[in-house]
């Protein structure tokens, strides 16, 4: 939205992924590669994919020279092909050689997440269901992560454990049932907050209507009692599937009729989209 | 080495890691489980694999409660097995949940990087050749991801673009020749710094050592033209095959003679490995 | 909870706090007061009230010179009175001396939110309303501010824009109508945030109620017509009040069955509680 | 004075408040507020006062979003009356309505501190003496609340312990004496620094002008003891009334010829001016 | 003084140090030296001078490894001699080979500026009159500069411009007239700042008695001309001689019956004092 | 080389200094000089030497304020002459006042090594050997110092202990001889890090050839004793000659054949070129 606050977060992540990777400075190209020489670039897609990152990209490059110059051909969130040329470059050869692995890096792991929401998000179409991240995201870029997720059509969960309960087992033991652990949250947190509940079973599912819960996440269930679930709830609640999604068959998840599917590895099991820049 | 020096930077990163992960608070712990409740989990693998990261799994929930006791039942770098109990933990129920996530990202990230490691280090068995990384790290991550790679039994490459010189193919055209690259920047690095040479061809490995090059790194060739390489090469400098790596077959890779094998799926492509913290 | 973590973001407040008042050094205090002398000291209320911050008290004190012990005489939210007092604190006298007036700075603040959070809850005793605060706070102190409303007896509102969704009269008219801005929201935001919408007549009411809303603002309105929105919304959401609540008559507020009065002045007109610190 | 070095500490405080209100992301404004709107308002006084923090106002604004234009109608320092329009604002929708709390708590809070300055400064108009304030300062902001009481027509003591000697009772005792504390004092502090001592008798009065101290604190003196103790001093030191001066009859102590009288409530228990946004 | 907020500022000194020095990580001792062997070391002197810096020296291994145990054999600001021992290490060999450099640094430029000051100091000894530094200090370590001139013999002049008015001749020559200058920093200063005048004539020594100065500045003036200056005065303020100072003949400068004489080659020309750890 | 990355660290560096120097505020130049003056001034030189650190000299200008232009008439690395004029600078007064001192700083130290390297670089010309320095530099200005090395026509040594490896005594007694340490290092270190053996007799000399050593740093031998070792070495490794060099004939030391002779004096002290700023 707005152009300094948002913009300086990212660029602090920038700069210092910078100083990780340049130390005190690169010195191949600081001594074979003249101060003025200039140099021009191709982004190009070495694989299918989605594109994402596109601002960060360009934000290495402009926190490292503000006189290199991009012009991206392919759009953010643009399905890409193999082959495909995605950006142009152009600036001072030197500053193009020293920010190359940090721009990539960046884009090819937000890429790899878009591509892979993409894949699940395609394998439930039809469906009015959701496919959504979690908090096991790498540390230092769930922001960059979560807005992945997005672009790749998927909508994210909390993003941290300030803005939502959700009461999973050990909560529950420890308040005793999910009516006293639902009852307990809702005396003591904001007005404004939703809770969510995780159940096995379904008796479980009863006990979390009645105890009032906002929410419903169905863990590790079978399709069948999956089924089961969301015929009870009669969509009082919205209902999330959770458990290995990463590895399940999402259509038969989605047919179930749930709101909502949580999937781990989204963020935990990155693979790259394979990008690279060719010098011309 | 030392104690407080190390473990400050660290302790840097994992607090981030935690404001990240918990915001203004962990408002279903605090709300469900009562302040002065005590619990005991155990930490347990859900395939085999290699583990790394013990002491920052353990310094996660130092960082966030002191009072919590940690004994582990696996070593660091240990072949684990599915169902393997790898760690008890015990202490105040509040802190166990609310530091669960942060500790087990970090450990599955790091255990995934050392088991797709220790995997390509068996293949090259019997060879005197090593699988090192590349700078295609996790941005914030790299001394953690490049600590993996070394417990996996690999070999880290430079850590960053300071410590070393690195001359690939655009560097070579901007100072008009291998020889002109290789002088330029001999005559400006300072006396204790190698000098690497990409190479592809077999006339560009005779022109690297002809320039004096300390390291040939030999990119996409074939198995043939690589062994030619070495050949030629007889032992005056060391030899890094590189070039998608992570999808040939090692074996026969290191059975061409090149001293060293680079694979950026190392640290660019982590898929986590499945552990979690049952509460008993 | 925890130990480590959530203090540290406390200890850099109070770093700040003390960085600021102290310069390079308290020249008065060095020069008279030997290094070797110890001191004893009575925190002392001067006017009727309720305490709140001795956590902040004991820290500051405890980041200047960890050798200082305090003992507080009263509790954490305690009524306290004229003359009472409230804690003992023995110590290096230079320490004590150096570190008083932050730590005072900080408890006479807090303790004057709690105070006339208090006197607030006490207007309106027997209703099922709560107090709550606003995000008119004072730059840099939120946290505390807001934990020194809940002391007094109140509750929160949101912590930032971030965690919740307030429309007011401008989302409204970007969006077109309360409608269409309640819908727009309820699409782009996480399934785990509730939505909040000001009215301030009995037809935005209506409006607000068949669009969806979870909470209404009732601002600026007349007791009279604050008691027909209440009697509209039949307990469907949840209802506050809202507008100068810091001069209005909070019984007759209350009295009209909202659920929830929030009051700006809580946080942004504070008058410090008259607390010292004497020297025995 | 300069341009960067000075608004570099400002604009620091103001991404910390930014970041406090915003967390995440305002998702309120992002859902229902299109990112190309454009949007007019007013800021408009809701009381008489002194405007104090237009450009503290106005970089708020700046580091949010540095597209939106202000045209201020009233000068910093001004006498501002209920109803008066003080500011136009025109940018983009989003930002105006994102930055708008944070810009409101500061500009509120600092017109507070000039508009009670402002009113003591009047009741003592026609001595020749100055309202000062302490150091009971909110932590985080000294420098801005010491600006607005010098904007209120007030002036400054000391900013912290390092910049000028204050030698109080427990100095006093820990020194052994007035003449004993001074002399320690000047042998060990700067030649630039000057020596003030608070006495609460005309016979500390005396000793201490024996003792050589530059200025003296006249604590908790009733009127008349006040008036011999300027007597006594004749001009040869300055004199500072002190102790409760918010609840004083200003006028009264500064007709016993005090040069000084400090006023710690300017700072410690500020009412905030109402202003407000007016979208047009 | 107190024990935490005044060693964090060193500490964050030392570990910026530490980091500046050791990169990565000591490849060189982490590979030759077993992490479990222990070491003795000696710190000797190599020439006559004042020992200054112990606590930095200390803390500087202990932020490092609190394994190492120090004890000095030396006190803090003693004169030393060539092939003293002056302290006595033992701790984890790794550790103490680590922090060897960064210590010594320090120490040895602390002590190097101790020993100047006290060279200068034993020149005028007899006379009322003290050597004081200057602003001519190395960024970043004002604090220990200033804090070895002391140790040295010396006292400080101002710390940084808010602590003091210095007018300077440029300050003249834009205010109008050394009178004119005065009365404007009189009155816009806080009523505890002291103000001094540099002059360079006798007419400008007059001028600026009769404007009301607090201390002279007596600038590049010679022996005769500074003695009838400081008969102009009287002792009715004092005088510091300044200008080139490191090059004169301190004693007949101080035999003018100046109260201060600064020295800015006490800090800009700093001659290490050579200091070894000797390994046993 | 880039524009805003690089420029960032040294801002930050300056940024510091400035903070350092100015505390809340330069109040003798606010209170005497008008804010709108303008003023023009020469940087002049007062003795011979080298030039260093235009850049940085200007950076703090700007960091100041950018309204400040400044106009060298000397290059960097230039041999200047007393009363040379190097640089006309223009402003505002108040700024150019209040940022001399800093940028004076920065700029009398690093000129100061640059004129010693020129000064040890001039002994030794004719000769194909190479003036280096060491690690003995200030805290926190390393970088700076390096460069002021290499301005003055030196070379650098290891930027920090992880960019090199040096194995001196200590380590080979704990290794336990200077093979197994080298060994020991080349087993465990990247393969691009080269190793430097210290060695103080000719029996080391052959026994660190032996093990491979890439560079043998000849620690206090006689010029005898180093000739010697240099006609041993027959040029298959680098030679440095090393021990109080800063004391030593280079021109004999060179004589022998060395490659490089590397001067802890050089950095640790200091004595910093006399320059001034001229007000016009």
């Amino acid at each position: 939205m707005s152009h300094n606050f948002f913009s300086k977060a990212l660029d602090d992540l920038i700069y210092m992924a910078l100083t990780e990777d340049i130390g005190q400075g690169d010195i191949t190209t600081q001594s074979t590669v003249p101060e003025t020489a200039m140099a021009r670039a191709h982004l190009v897609a070495k694989e299918d994919g989605v594109l994402c990152g596109c601002e960060v990209f360009e934000r290495v490059f402009h926190v490292l020279d503000n006189r290199i110059v991009l012009r991206f051909l392919a759009e953010e969130g643009a399905l890409i092909a193999k082959k495909q040329i995605l950006c142009e470059l152009e600036g001072p050869a030197r500053s193009l050689l020293t920010g190359e692995r940090v721009a990539l890096n960046l884009l090819q792991h937000m890429s790899g997440i878009a591509t892979a929401t993409n894949r699940a998000v395609s394998q439930i179409s039809g469906f009015p269901c959701k496919i959504i991240d979690t908090r096991k995201t790498t540390p230092g870029l769930r922001v960059l992560e979560k807005y992945a997720v997005r672009t790749g059509g998927g909508a994210n969960h909390r993003f941290h454990l300030a803005d939502g309960v959700l009461i999973k087992d050990n909560h529950i033991k420890a308040a005793g049932s999910i009516i006293a652990a639902v009852q307990a949250a809702k005396s003591r947190v904001s007005h404004m907050v939703k809770i969510e509940v995780e159940v096995e079973t379904l008796s479980q599912v009863e006990e979390a209507l009645h105890a009032g819960a906002d929410v419903l996440l169905l863990d590790n269930m079978s399709i069948d009692v999956m089924k089961e679930a969301v015929q009870l709830v009669k969509g009082r609640v919205l209902t999330e599937a959770s458990g290995n999604m990463g590895e399940k068959d999402l259509n038969a998840v989605a047919a179930t009729g749930v709101n909502l599917i949580s999937i781990g590895a989204l963020t935990h099991s990155v693979k790259a989209l394979d990008l690279s820049i060719r010098f011309l």
